[in-house]
């Protein structure tokens, strides 16, 4: 896992590229919950996820060959990396399944990226993109299982942790892992980090009950953020040797807190934006008393008048 | 005008209700301009805009009669007033013109509020609003025309200040010129404000040309929430002695700083919320060298997908 000067490094090389997101604190009287809840809404991010963090730190960390960089991901991780590509001026081949929504789709076009849609969800996707990457010799941008993009992500820990330093929980969603892996290095046993899963996805979790990553259905509203057909290596490690919280949520919850998020706060998140905070408005994590709760509100890819549906 | 004192005891009063929004701040390369722009995401406001800042302080600073609160609004004003009675648990009375959308109308029937709808803009609103008031003796809660409403306004600026001290210029959008009025009684001379108004709602433009407030026409997508009918006399005494800057533009600028605002920012605002920004982001506010820009971003009590439109 990486260590807090990796992600102190990658800080430092991705910041001309990255926005330092704002927190947001609402008070006990509009939550319910014991403390304020501290939100980082980091679906103002540049590319409106999390995930350009990870893709700049790995395409900055390695030397990018001709060939250029290839990705596979439901949507935010391509837009990232073929973000970033462009920015770097490297080539960009970005694979996206059938399930990838329009308005993924279109952004990583609008990049100049070659984007090729094809299977039924991220696995399919994954394995074109690594046979891909070995035909061409492109430079691998892992959407989760990679140091690099672990240590990248670790930032938004970073960051969460200098603007709210007294969370004991911070809650997270999780698909394959990489922004769980990545802020759990960060915090070490500072804070506890909640992984909350939609159960149509559920692969940390069953990793756990399991002790391996294990291959899992995926599906239900947040599958094309959250999707991931089994944990990360290093996010599964991670979550073994430094414990944290699983906690699953039905997506009527989620569909919830997207409605919250722009009846109370008027932001807009994409299904797995808001799951990690759908496990703490639903109550399926049931905080332990005192616990001051951080979450993050990690991407926003979606139609806007999606969120009133 | 509120002095700086006024204010601060202003931001004391208020703060149990009232969010503490955040900053955000946006490099060179994104929008053509010399400095960082910084933006303060004022529509993460309880209510959806900034008007509780005023709407709070006033009711708080007075003995409300059993007969309650009256207020006239295009519906954000009138949104705040609702919401401060039901947590104050005083009665409501709001009226609002025809053009109010559905979003704000919606919203603040749901408080509990009485809600009037009539006469074809604000004005007419306004002159029913203290008919009304004369008649049951309620407190009448000005949008934008009483020096306790300023001095909650002007808390936007107390924050902006502290988190983004070095700004030179402040764009602020203007209807009857609360939010100017109360920032630019903090700030003094420590940042020159820049009132943005739609051409078709040149309340403080007009003031300033004819020495005097006067009527003038209000329409164009904004007026919902821009389009009082003169500036109040609060505001424009303090144009006068403060001086400022006085731009205006095109309801095709706007709608342009909407669309930046969602695909670069995952932000929605409504037009009205939009309209400083578009001031920056067309150029229709000419910054002179060296200067570090601020805006703030005010309201966003529209359909999110109204923003792709």
């Amino acid at each position: 896992m990486p260590t807090q000067d990796d992600i102190r490094a990658a800080a430092e090389r991705i910041a001309p590229h990255i926005r330092r997101t704002p927190v947001i604190t609402i008070p006990p009287s509009e939550t319910g919950l014991e403390n304020p809840l501290v939100l980082k809404l980091e679906q103002l991010q540049v590319t409106g996820s999390f995930k350009p963090r990870g893709a700049f730190n790995r395409m900055l960390s390695a030397k990018v060959p001709p060939a250029g960089v290839v990705a596979a991901s439901g949507g935010n991780h391509g837009l990232a990396v073929a973000h970033a590509a462009k920015v770097l001026k490297v080539r960009a081949e970005i694979f996206v399944p059938e399930i990838t929504p329009e308005a993924k789709r279109a952004r990583i076009a609008a990049t100049g990226a070659t984007l090729t849609v094809g299977g039924a969800a991220y696995d399919e996707a994954r394995r074109a993109s690594e046979a891909r990457a070995a035909e061409t010799g492109a430079l691998l941008v892992h959407a989760y299982d990679q140091e690099e993009v672990l240590a990248g992500q670790g930032t938004v820990a970073m960051e969460f942790e200098a603007d709210a330093p007294d969370l004991t929980h911070v809650a997270v969603a999780a698909g394959g892992g990489g922004l769980y892996g990545g802020m759990a290095s960060w915090y070490r046993d500072r804070a506890t980090l909640v992984i909350v899963e939609p159960e149509e996805c559920p692969t940390l979790f069953l990793a756990g009950m399991m002790k391996q990553p294990v291959d899992v259905p995926s599906g239900g509203i947040a599958a094309d953020s959250l999707g991931a057909k089994r944990a990360g290596a290093l996010a599964f490690a991670i979550m073994m040797d430094h414990g944290g919280r699983c906690v699953m949520l039905q997506d009527d919850a989620i569909r919830d807190a997207q409605r919250w998020l722009w009846n109370r706060l008027r932001v807009v998140a994409e299904p797995g934006g808001a799951t990690a905070l759908a496990a703490v408005l639903s109550g399926s994590f049931a905080a332990p008393k005192g616990a001051r709760i951080g979450v993050v509100v990690c991407g926003a890819n979606c139609d806007p008048g999606s969120v009133t549906a």
